[in-house]
């Protein structure tokens, strides 16, 4: 942000060119050495640069390249280039790394960090470092950088991509790499040996792969809703009463979709918990790995509970335009003119009242838990929380969000779970549909909760579970466990 | 978030293991050593393996546990490992320190880092580090690390969990434990002796002790205006004129609650700012200490700030069903209907319009400033700011923001001030009541943006207050003041 | 957070104080002197002790500053305190520069870090860096830390103040303030030689530079809008048929602004990408700079996105009190009673109850994305993203709000683009001017989208523009550009 504005008015850099370059070189093992020219090298080269590395670039036209490389770099042939530094990173994209063949004399013994990526995953039968590796055997190749862009490393390292994630053979290559990383201001992570490069190569091609399940549930279970409302309000009514409400589609059906659909979503987002603890009662131990359709269960649950928030927060929208709309606006009237015109006396019913106002409450309320529930599993106000806090909203919170959201559901149905006229074509609506899943979570949790007290004695171990940092086998609602596995 | 991606599709890693072991081991200075298998224990000793140590696990039981430690990793018993390494991380739960007493001899002159932590506050008599440091006299114990989570291990510290506390006697031992903390990407914070311990020992226990007082203080006017307005408006009507119209407590009383402890709390959130910058004004100096009343206060604004923006959501979602409400359904017919029966005309009132408009309108805008308010300040936003940007959002927007709601809230009121039919009971209606606070702030921030500025010449140390890093004993209009003080 | 709560019960530590000066003292390159005792000071010291420094405070008057320092640090005067380390931080104001001149003999050779910051920008002739470096000129001057406050030392970096820029002439000097800013966590960014203080002194003075020009937009097109509304609604009605409808200026003036130019921002925001996009098809290269006009567009996307959001946030506030206003709930009892009172029947259109529903839920739909957006571009959630993710939802799901929100006005317009009642004194509505620009915005991406993909064998370069972090020349839509030019 800053420093874009710096780089606005920058106009005197320009002149300390010349100047930087008599000031003495640092030695080589401040030196370092990038191949290519690109965004990335470039980007690369001012940021090593500016944390008091020599920087030397190797381009097959140095004299063009000269004007394109930030000041205070040299940029020499890629032989010469080679021959100045011990660590040499190379950004230059796979289908040149011919040129390195020639070289290969003079990059024996060097490090070669290998930056780069592909285009597609399976774009080439190996890792594009372990090709490296084959055409240079002699040199020590470690791939790393390559989920950094060429934008992160110009901004500085920031939260999620502070992280650099290496592999290579040889530890000392790895160790040299991970401290120009500190240097850089990243933290390196040695993932093991050059077969791992495949899949650091595949990192940045990712397009949410965390949330593929839970938003094929939520598709799979708007459109099966969808389909079964569209039978039972819009096809009935023209079966049986040859009425034309088709424009319903639009605003009604999708308002009975949305609640449902995040009902069920939020139920299935404490479901696996309550799951788990019972299988860790049931085998009398927190130590043994849960099955594997429950850990890829547990592992989404995040994402189910804002996909849920989110078709929650489209249901608060579509309930408060209910007023606005046409057709609603045309049947009060048409109501009020039907009781002028038969001289009716309509009666106040204090029932309805309470009814309908505790319903619209519980909803209110239920979406500020919902909202509340969504703004701490933002990743910078997650970071501020203790674990017993993050703990405290995600179950406790969460749990209660859960039995607001059900409470008002069964509040809307009312009285109409036992007349006869609700089941049209023998079909239960969609809202009791609904209602079965958070209702069994909320009794297992129940039962779960006063089970667990009583045999607190028996298992502390259990007991501890869940807000500790010390202890925490079964710790996350609704957030990610664990990412790395122990085989 | 990628990690996981790659640990689900990791299986050729499981081959380096014996491979990892070939190689060389590095010296006993970048070797450390971590008692227990746990959860804790492993996470420590992957993470410290991807930093580059090699790593030794202390186990009861060494064969049974090799199975769960990560690869690269060594186990052995705990006398054997010991030797291995000058530093050892301790995690273990502080029962089954008694290991350690036959240990006692290998250990001495070992740094042992404790992680542990505790069920609940003042679970022992002294902290788990001094208890560690009696059954080890001969070691040197540093407290550390225990404030972070197996799971913030394993994804890498990020910016809240990026400190590290440590505490204990020796300069050098800490010196050691910074320097780990340092490589595995956290930022170590020396708090001092041992004595401290106890302290780091707490922090995992704490559960939100910032927003105790300002929950308090919402719940108690919350639950104070709720009954007063339950009075006046349900239980007189009842009284005077035998109507029951209790359902109105649900929506009608919510949605007066909501807003009158909104204001009060955006108020009190703003009036510590101008009470100190009243009381500097007074002592002519900005270098002496606030009295702790108004320090403890001053540290609370920012939840103060977020619980009235909260309340306000709630209003706004309560003012926005109210047109789908039954009672009010109802009542628009029967007016419609008795305009009919009764063959009145009805007169369009533009006053009333003006006011009805404007009324809406300044809540919307202070709605919407208010939400600004929220976004900035989250952690990750609050970062991109620059101390002047933060400091004009918070102080020059929040106060708009209270003036706006404010105006709205006079609005509301309009010429019902000066009808005695609005006293029922000789009580005020709850805006009345609401409005006598945030009028005194806004004529107390009036009063002094004009004495400032009467004074500028003579108290320049005044002035420059509020928006530059040098300057800034007063500067956190709505956020945190610096924690640590100088005794 | 947690550090709070300690300083509030830390008592034990005031007798830590002379213990701690028993301590043998660190050798001298792990000492550094500070001169000056105020905030800046005493947070750069505490934090200095924390991270394992021997910190030597300098002070005018040392018998009576010990007081006030933190535990663990010695204060002497200025000279006998320049004596003891070769890092010597001057957090002091540039008025008080002076007292330097007659230590001049002992600063020789010294590293001395400015991190003063001025009240204005030009407040001195030349920068305060240069102006010490004048005073002392045996000494070496590093500009740096003066963008971060006492607060987030005392805090710990985070995120967007991770970062410490320094220049100065020596790069000796230089690496060491590195080093310092490395232990307390920073990272350290060089900028280039003494020239460049200017600027660094400069960053805390600044306010939103990047919100400026979107801001300026903003209000233009607001006032633009609002006068031609003014005109052509209430003006109108007042000449033609004397009607005072000026009531509507609070929000039915509001609503039509506000989604006006809430649409107008949306396709300023995605109008650039296009344009480059095409420049680049021209230019058959993506190496070539773009025009500077286009450079600064680009660079504030993320902003007109964001004020586009917040207009947006208003029309939805204004629209969903539609029918609380006394004007609307007027109408619709009139309505009524002239439906009873000439004694017609009302018909029930479905084409206007499709059209209606359409339209919002339409509105809904894009609002929700358009939130959607708005969370994305949170700082913290876009760490969370890869290259691809963050290009899929700003790009992809950017294009499909434009399109839901321009289908919304469509609808709005619907048989009203051919009425010719709608062109009042013969000027066209203020929703269709604003459909001029998103509807070319969106066929303009059409055709490139085309186009692209008939051109992709011939230019690869092209087509992987946008989502690998190796070929970016293009790739943030909506996101800020690389933020440092290579001259």
């Amino acid at each position: 942000m800053t420093g874009q504005e710096r780089s606005e008015e920058k106009s005197e850099c320009v002149s300390l060119s010349p100047m930087m370059e008599a000031v003495p070189a640092p030695p080589e093992s401040e030196r370092v050495c990038v191949f290519g020219t690109g965004d990335m090298g470039r980007s690369l080269g001012l940021r090593l640069l500016q944390a008091g590395y020599g920087v030397v670039f190797g381009s097959r036209r140095p004299h063009s390249s000269s004007s394109l490389i930030p000041h205070g770099a040299q940029v020499l042939g890629h032989a010469a280039a080679s021959q100045s530094a011990h660590l040499i990173f190379i950004a230059v994209q796979r289908e040149h790394y011919d040129f390195l063949v020639p070289l290969a004399n003079q990059l024996k013994g060097k490090v070669l960090v290998d930056l780069s990526n592909n285009l597609r995953k399976n774009q080439y039968p190996e890792a594009n470092a372990e090709y490296l590796q084959s055409l240079v055997p002699g040199a020590e190749v470690v791939k790393g950088f390559n989920t950094l862009s060429a934008w992160s490393l110009q901004n500085g390292p920031s939260d999620a991509n502070r992280q650099v994630y290496i592999c290579g053979e040889s530890v000392e290559a790895k160790q040299a790499v991970i401290a120009v990383a500190i240097k850089l201001g990243f933290s390196a992570l040695d993932q093991g040996f050059l077969s791992v490069a495949r899949e650091l190569e595949d990192f940045p091609l990712q397009l949410f792969p965390q949330w593929r399940l839970p938003l094929r549930i939520a598709i799979g279970l708007s459109a099966a809703f969808f389909f079964y409302l569209l039978i039972r309000d819009i096809i009935y009514a023209y079966v049986t009463q040859s009425k034309d409400i088709s424009f319903r589609i639009m605003v009604s059906l999708a308002n009975k979709v949305c609640p449902i659909v995040s009902l069920i979503m939020l139920s299935l987002c404490y479901l696996p918990g309550v799951l788990a603890s019972f299988l860790q009662l049931y085998r009398g131990t927190k130590y043994r790995r849960f099955p594997d359709w429950l850990d890829r269960w547990m592992l989404c649950r995040k994402q189910l509970g804002l996909l849920a928030l989110g078709f929650a927060f489209l249901h608060v929208l579509y309930t408060l335009i209910i007023p606005i709309r046409y057709y609603v606006r045309f049947k009060a009237t048409e109501r009020t003119v039907s009781v002028i015109r038969e001289n009716r006396t309509t009666q106040f019913d204090t029932t309805t009242a309470w009814r309908g106002d505790s319903y619209l409450s519980l909803g209110i309320l239920g979406f500020g838990l919902y909202v509340l529930l969504g703004i701490t599993s933002l990743p910078s106000v997650i970071n501020t929380l203790s674990w017993r806090e993050f703990s405290f909203i995600q179950s406790k919170l969460g749990h209660l969000t859960l039995l607001l959201c059900t409470a008002h559901t069964y509040l809307y149905g009312w009285n109409r779970f036992l007349s006869s006229s609700t089941y049209k074509w023998y079909t239960p609506p969609g809202y009791m549909l609904c209602l079965v899943l958070p209702s069994v979570v909320l009794l297992l949790k129940l039962l779960h909760t006063h089970t667990q007290n009583n045999t607190l004695s028996v298992m502390t171990a259990l007991s501890l579970r869940g807000w500790l940092p010390f202890n925490h086998r079964l710790p996350c609602f609704w957030d990610q466990k664990p990412t790395i596995t122990f085989n």
